[in-house]
């Protein structure tokens, strides 16, 4: 569909366009939970979300002056950002049903958010009919497209630039292109850490694609608050390097999700989106596998509604008040 | 009341005891209020505010092996981390309407909070009745303390080290601590940028102190949500720095201060206590004095209640969501 070019690899361009990780060492959240946490959190990187990285050298690479895709919101709210940067157009197919605030964002970078209700037609088929309407335009998937894993890639090369040992890094997976990414910047840098993904229990089709060996569907896109993992698989390029990279796919339930949101701001002060909070809920999901062991949880992205934010740090009260600061 | 060590300059322990600044460029907060933001943030620090340098420092350098403070918070809360680590015992005098979250992580560290209606009895008064049944103990202010203040200058140095131009540093003013610390930072480091203080409205004794050349005290503690600078006036030794380094000192209302603290929620991605909040509430008290500038905001601390939290930030809900993304 979509012409390529030669040399996907990271350009100086990008290097500068992208903000570096935040890393961040929480002390009492890494007591609460018993591990060695070091946090990368990408909630500060432009549109607050990692997609900029890979939406920003994907906009970049192609020659074409219209990008189209579909996204949850981040990508998109991401691409419209680097389009307006490199004064391309674009267009994001959205669900209906988006958090505000990105439908917002993409409308402030002055791209189009095109508004699709889920439940009558796929955005898959709305991204088709638009593509149809513009011929030169690229489609982008926001995670299987190789421009994509290369920006994300650039995450993988800063932790392994850190120098700094962790026993396990885990990311979370939606389409898998956070962690492909990750997997292929790491290992191009010589960098064998155990990498593993954190999914919604509710979308585990990215743990059931590990144990069988090939990519496995969810028939409906999962209902979980984590919405940037509302996909119905990973993407084939991200299957490619998961099935070879990923050792493990952790299963997070919808309540260690917004367990995990609470702790990261009670214990570290870290404003998540509930995506975001994917990796620490993997560690209270499996807490025996990670106990003592120095852990690198990915946080992804922080956008998330102050009224849908303010209902789940409110919803579990009890207990997280009670214990000490980062 | 304290014998002083002859170099209180700040050791290598302590640079080795503290986290670096987190600095933040959030793109759409910039764009929002019209300057170039650079945000110091402190709420990663270890016990989630600016406080542990200064706690760290005198805790590690006094001979004393127990120390008394009144804080309304973050100091203490400090200080009981530090003095865990350093394995000194460690009383503080707490308000009793302190956040909850600040009382329990005091004691989480394993110190006495020792709580006191203000009302009643004021804070200097109970720690006089404790410092004279403990009359081994070290007395610590928590901004009025040479040790204090040379803890804090790590923050000074660290924001001369990045070789950043800023045309001026916006940092809040409770007791004077941080904003003389990073003033005494600064200069030592030959760094001349303009230093501006913010503090609340309701208790704006620093900006009449400047104004009167003299230092004036608020009659009661203000009853700001800034519970960071809830104080009666900036202590005598911060006083002679801020007398001849602070260019001004802006006031800002509990509205702007609310209001920035939802800004920075949902334009940066940042969890910030309304104290923390203050520097960039400064932005919004005074725009036409920021606009186009290069401006660092020193975000004091994170620690606030999830309730409270939650209020603060549906309490202002419309426009800012409608705003685009970090």
């Amino acid at each position: 569909m979509n012409a390529m070019p030669s040399n996907p690899a990271a350009a100086p361009a990008l290097l500068q366009a992208i903000l570096p990780t935040t890393l961040i060492h929480p002390r009492s959240l890494s007591e609460h939970l018993g591990v060695e946490l070091t946090i990368a959190s990408e909630t500060f990187q432009h549109t607050g979300s990692f997609k900029f990285r890979a939406a920003y050298n994907l906009a970049s690479q192609v020659p074409q002056d219209e990008i189209i895709a579909a996204s949850s919101g981040n990508f998109g709210q991401a691409l419209a950002c680097a389009c307006k940067l490199l004064k391309k157009r674009c267009i994001v197919v959205m669900p209906a049903t988006s958090a505000a605030v990105k439908i917002a964002a993409v409308r402030g970078h002055g791209a189009v958010a095109d508004l699709v209700d889920t439940r009558v037609k796929s955005r898959a088929a709305r991204v088709a009919e638009l593509a149809a309407e513009h011929p030169g335009a690229y489609i982008a998937s926001a995670y299987d497209d190789a421009l994509v894993i290369e920006g994300n890639a650039t995450l993988g090369s800063e932790l392994a630039a850190t120098g700094q040992h962790w026993d396990a890094i885990v990311a979370p997976v939606g389409g898998g292109g956070l962690i492909s990414g990750i997997a292929t910047g790491l290992r191009r840098a010589g960098n064998t850490t155990e990498l593993l993904g954190a999914e919604p229990a509710l979308g585990n089709d990215a743990a059931r694609s590990l144990r069988a060996g090939h990519i496995v569907a969810n028939e409906t896109e999962p209902e979980t608050i984590a919405d940037g993992a509302r996909t119905l698989s990973v993407g084939k390029r991200n299957w490619a390097i998961i099935s070879r990279e990923v050792a493990d796919i952790i299963e997070v339930s919808e309540q260690n999700i917004a367990q995990a949101l609470r702790l990261l701001f009670t214990l570290a002060n870290l404003k998540v989106e509930p995506t975001g909070a994917l990796a620490v809920g993997a560690i209270l999901e499996q807490p025996q596998r990670f106990a003592g062991r120095a852990i690198c949880c990915v946080v992804s992205g922080g956008n998330v509604d102050p009224l849908n934010y303010a209902q789940l740090l409110t919803a579990g009260q009890s207990g997280v008040a009670e214990k000490g600061k980062a």
